[in-house]
């Protein structure tokens, strides 16, 4: 076991509530021991890194006040850019959708919160999906289950968004809008199909992504938050549009 | 010690690594001992608490595939709506800066990338001040220190992007944004100007909404990503028309 990893360590020692695990090379002679402290001690620090991982820090092993001003601001700004860079997709799917918007204004008042409605349920659903696998309770080879259950949860979550984004819709006035009477609910069903579409892809890509890391060796933590809303940012307005232009243009 | 939280005597078990950790009444009478392997349960437990809580999932005991459909859908549709009708706000701001839209249609591309500018600083330092909170390495007394260091690291952090945001606006074409000369060159400081202001902001509500409500009893977890962001993505629409304002229009 000399070659285990940490992490793993720390969850068989805490699972079986042993004072010290015994650490043996390829033939089973004694190298050393793991105690219950060491574990402990594991266990807190996997929880910062994971913690600042979420949060696209990198890792901090000092307090942030006290670590050079240089130093963090190198590490966040590595980060920060990193996402931001990823994040100009939007502005060209934007631009490459300009004659939409430029027909009914109104569509663009609501790409904000289409973008979030990805965001929002991918972030939720990896978060649960990390987690699980985090706790040993799922493993790549479940990716199916996972898919089935995730689709099928993307559907009712993004119906249940879906109802109240058709009510804004239905209760603003048509000037604000700028559409009369048929175009406007015409609208109201395009925010509300939109949503639902960009619920369930999110859910879905949000649980699917911890998986498919896992599977390749990658941590699965790093498939949470800003990387995953990034992507389904990006893929949220091309949806958006694709379904207004379907239904509204 | 027996009102202490478990999470505090967690810390204290490890920080001395103790075996275990005796609990007194007011009176300093012995009532009962926390081990380490107890402590070691509440350690992972708090974990899967704060990650769930940062993916606003609210807490989830089970396997998230065992775990009843309806039981899982209720608990993540509750929190996916709060946060859907706080993003619902975006909606009104975009409206409220409708005859900025009208005028330069281009506007409209960079709303997405000043909302996860915003987003993504914000989460940034939250999720660094709310892990050296848990850590024991910040207090909510400290919040004038926090302050000046992320103000400053903000404006260097915008500064970075906000350089990164005026190159793609002057790489890009001229007819894909509708402006000529002179009017282009003032988008470009538009939108630079705004996304410094903006991971000013973010960065600034980031890492002192988690000490503000250390400060109230609330766990400073509850200020990580999904509420913070929402927050953030409309002041970010604000501030990114109210420049646009003074500069473009």
């Amino acid at each position: 076991k000399a070659t285990d990893d940490r992490e793993h360590v720390a969850q068989e020692l805490a699972k079986y509530n042993l004072l010290a695990i015994p650490v043996v090379d390829e033939k089973y002679r004694l190298v050393g021991i793991v105690t219950y402290d060491d574990a402990m001690d594991v266990v807190i620090e996997e929880a910062t890194e994971d913690a600042l991982r979420m949060g696209a820090v990198g890792t901090l092993d000092e307090s942030i006040l006290d670590a050079p001003f240089a130093t963090v601001w190198r590490k966040r700004a590595v980060w920060l850019s990193f996402l931001f860079i990823a994040e100009l997709m939007t502005f060209a799917a934007m631009a490459h959708f300009k004659d939409a918007v430029d027909k009914v204004l109104a569509l663009s008042f609501f790409v904000p919160l289409c973008i979030s409605t990805g965001g929002l349920s991918g972030a939720q659903a990896a978060t649960l999906i990390t987690r699980a696998v985090a706790l040993g309770h799922l493993q790549p080879r479940d990716w199916w289950r996972v898919t089935t259950h995730e689709l099928a949860m993307g559907l009712v979550l993004g119906l249940s968004l879906g109802a109240i984004g058709f009510l804004q819709v239905a209760v603003t006035p048509s000037d604000w809008l700028g559409l009369e009477g048929h175009q406007r609910w015409l609208l109201a069903v395009t925010v509300s199909t939109s949503v639902m579409f960009i619920c369930m892809w999110g859910t879905l890509v949000g649980s699917l992504m911890p998986l498919i890391f896992q599977r390749f060796g990658i941590d699965p933590g790093y498939a949470s938050s800003p990387f995953v809303a990034t992507f389904v940012d990006v893929t949220g307005i091309v949806i958006f549009f694709t379904v207004a232009r379907w239904i509204l243009l």
